[in-house]
C-alpha cells in the first residue's frame, strides 16, 4: 500500500475509542513501511503479551497510566513515556490507572493483513 | 542494527532540548526498521521542507503549534495532532505559537547514519 490518504493530518481526540469487551485499537495512517495506530485500554483492561515476530513497535503514552512489560522488564508509566519493543520481544500492557489509558503506537513494517 | 538498548523505558520530558541556532532533535530509539525520536522547535524555529525517498514519516504533537506543510497541503496543528508525509512527500514545520513546539517523530525504515 503506498500510504496514500485523503488528509494527512488527523487528531487522536477523533479517534478515540472504548470497547467493554477487548481494547479498542484503530489503525490512524499505514504503509507497507510503517503502521501508526491508537490503543484505548479502560481501566483493568489487558493487551496480553505477545511478540511480533518481524516488527519492531513502540507506544508512547498519551493518557492515563499502564503497566507494561517488554521482556523481562516490567515497569508502570504515565503520559509522556515511550516504551520499545523491538521484534521477537514479549510485551504488553495493562490500564493500571481510574482512568482510560490512551496510547500511540507504532509498528514497522507494517503487519501484513 | 538489532535496536538492543539499555532500557525500553524513557520519558520524552528527559530528553527534551532547545538549540537557538537549529531547531532540536534526538533519537529515542532506533533499530534498522524504525527510528523514534522528538523534535523541539523554539516559536518561529522551522524545520524546511525536504524530502525523506524512502521513508515514511509521522509527527505527533506533544506540546505546542506548528504550521505543517506536507506535499500541496498547509495546516496549523496543536497538541494531540498526527501528521503523516509519505516516502517522496515535501515535509516541514514551522512553530507558529508562543512557546516551545515538541513533536514525537517516526521514521521507517530508519535513515542510514
Amino acid at each position: 500500500m503506498a500510504g496514500c490518504f485523503m488528509t494527512n493530518f488527523l487528531n487522536y481526540h477523533d479517534r478515540i475509542g472504548f470497547d467493554p469487551e477487548k481494547f479498542f485499537k484503530d489503525t490512524l495512517f499505514q504503509s507497507s513501511r510503517l503502521l501508526v495506530g491508537i490503543n484505548c485500554l479502560e481501566p483493568g483492561q489487558i493487551q496480553h503479551p505477545h511478540t511480533h515476530t518481524d516488527q519492531d513497535k513502540f507506544y508512547f503514552v498519551i493518557e492515563g497510566l499502564g503497566e507494561f512489560t517488554v521482556g523481562e522488564q516490567t515497569k508502570e508509566e504515565g503520559a509522556g513515556s515511550v516504551i520499545w519493543a523491538a521484534a521477537g520481544v514479549h510485551h504488553g500492557v495493562t490500564n493500571t490507572g481510574d482512568q482510560p489509558l490512551v496510547l500511540l503506537v507504532g509498528l514497522a513494517p507494517a503487519p501484513r493483513s
